[in-house]
């Protein structure tokens, strides 16, 4: 099975004349991911596009683009196909171009996908629900704990986690989703072939393996600053939803969040103490609305298709097993207040709102708006 | 102003025979808060129901409610009615009554509002905006500083704290709120002669002296379990809102929480640790909808007529205190074992119990039950 996705996979690689066009449109000067989208979406492929006339493209884009997609490719863009191709001779190896197959479901919605994405690994990984898990490079000794306990647990219930190779909550994240079956996606920001940061070398190797990695950049695209934060749209938009484990209040971690809920994702954060400036940035996302977890379980019991585990949840009430007497028996199962308890019992207030407080406590119980009190059942 | 307000207050001493009819009201078997409240809106007063016959009683109430309310006061009563006056002549103590002046209008419009309450100290503090504060009692040193440190900076903003006198949380802020301008409230769960818990008897007289006691019970009520619980809704029922600062997930901290927001209160709720169950309560009221607040000010913003300091938060660390450097960084924020810290810091377990003696004695660290320890900042 693992032979075959590394071999199913590198759709261009077959076809060096594509790749050549979909390289030509992507390296083109003046052309972004947005514009060559929406070229695509009026000509069809980039070979179509590249046989329009200029009055055919200024008809879309402003002349300067136009003029510069009629201009045959740089002898750069030449280079890089070449190296391209030898690169995707070795197994495992891929390159997926937007709107063709094996391309991600998901990352073809956000409003500005890649138009190519290579590939090194378990390419299968990309056909499943995954979840993105990000956070400060600098973690606690705990954050990383966590970052990995969550990872192992959400990788466990079937869901792949991505991240962005970084160190600190990055790494972890990625050795948690290792950790179960469902593995793990790193996205680069810098080429596939370069190894970034160094001290995650190993583990890079072992994702390349065991999991996936993925960059949008062309090979040899080196590490540079401004690559990191663009990269992180990928991060979110692969993913189902979003977890932040441990960001300070201006760090990358909340841009990956923001461009979560912009591409209409689920947004989860850890909370922790308020006097780490570690959980800030959580605690500025969970007061803007996002989700605060403690648990595995509360990040499942938010995506559509997945069902808690209810080994750790908190929220759970307890079962009511016991028969209904007492107050239970006169409550029946509409909604009731204290003066007609007080009634039906024949029990003073007192007494009344102690055996409530029990009740409640024992989740046989629920209290109402209004002062009403309600039998709660288990189904 | 102290001694004017001290004599001003006891409105019902001045009438023996109208607090004769409160109490014989308040006291009358069968009749609950409601069924009386709804009493006093039809009759317009004690006095007017008693006066009232059985066909008149009985268009409103059941036929055991109106024999009940035709039968004479109790001997007990009438003995209360006795110790009552008594109590009510020495100075500062005073009783108010649902609907009459001094009664806390905030606190009349709640489902179920007690028809007396017993108060003494300065009952101008009644007249102000109030915030509730509540917790644990079996808080941490951290959830303890938390909620002194919360009290006094919204003292400052003009909140008078309200609190359950209870150990833990309630009496950390207590002594925030008499730290600052605004001062507190403390509502009792046993008649307001009876001081309880005895570990608290001294912080009750300081606030007898510079805040106010505050119960619904009639005078002698001894400690019984299930009074704490429906006292509850007077330490919501008295404030614009609630801020649990530690709270295990089955608590009467959150049934108060849940009563604020029944009374269209706002809840806040201070994150913690997702390994402490003294932050799970708050965790899950958070998910519940109660706002997440790492400061004073994320309170304040949230009040109307209220505006945040702009100050340094009271999360931030102060200024004075030294960067975390060694054990300490590798300590994080939450509780750790000496085991977890060897390894972290590559020390023997002699080298980090030197240390940690040593930061326990600087105030930096502190020791929790079971072998744990934790990082703790001053706010």
């Amino acid at each position: 099975m693992q032979d075959t996705a590394l071999t199913a996979v590198p759709a261009l690689s077959s076809s060096p004349a594509r790749l050549a066009a979909w390289l030509r449109l992507e390296r083109c000067a003046g052309i972004g991911p947005r514009t060559a989208s929406a070229l695509l979406d009026v000509f069809g492929s980039p070979d179509a596009v590249f046989a329009a006339d200029f009055a055919a493209l200024a008809a879309h884009v402003n002349p300067a683009q136009a003029r510069a997609l009629l201009q045959p490719p740089a002898d750069t863009t030449r280079r890089l196909l070449d190296a391209t191709l030898a690169w995707l001779d070795r197994p495992g190896h891929g390159v997926l171009a937007l709107g063709e197959p094996g391309y991600p479901e998901l990352l073809s919605h956000i409003p500005d996908p890649p138009l190519l994405l290579y590939i090194r690994g378990d390419a299968r990984l990309l056909d499943g629900p995954c979840l993105a898990i990000v956070g400060s490079r600098n973690a606690s000794v705990q954050g990383r704990a966590n970052a990995t306990a969550f990872a192992e647990a959400l990788s466990g219930a079937g869901l792949c986690i991505v991240s962005g190779l970084a160190l600190g909550i990055d790494a972890a994240a990625h050795r948690g989703g290792l950790g179960g079956p469902s593995s793990t996606v790193a996205v680069l920001g810098t080429g596939i072939d370069v190894v970034y940061p160094q001290r995650n070398a190993e583990l890079a190797a072992e994702i390349a393996r065991r999991g996936l990695l993925l960059s949008e950049f062309p090979l040899g695209t080196a590490a540079v600053a401004h690559n990191f934060p663009r990269r992180n749209r990928l991060i979110s938009g692969l993913a189902r939803g979003c977890l932040v484990v441990e960001a300070a209040v201006a760090s990358g971690s909340l841009i990956t969040a923001r461009l979560a809920a912009d591409q209409g994702r689920e947004v989860f954060a850890i909370p922790g103490s308020i006097h780490s400036p570690l959980s800030k940035g959580c605690h500025l996302l969970i007061k803007s609305g996002a989700k605060l977890v403690d648990s595995a379980d509360d990040v499942l019991a938010e995506l559509s298709g997945f069902r808690p585990s209810g080994r750790a949840s908190t929220a759970e009430p307890r079962a009511a097993s016991q028969p209904a007497t007492g107050l239970l028996a006169v409550m029946g199962h509409d909604p009731v207040d204290v003066d007609v308890l007080c009634e039906r019992a024949g029990l003073s207030a007192e007494q009344v709102a102690s055996q409530l407080l029990r009740l409640e406590l024992e989740g046989r119980v629920t209290a109402l708006p209004g002062g009403l009190y309600q039998r709660l059942e288990k189904p």
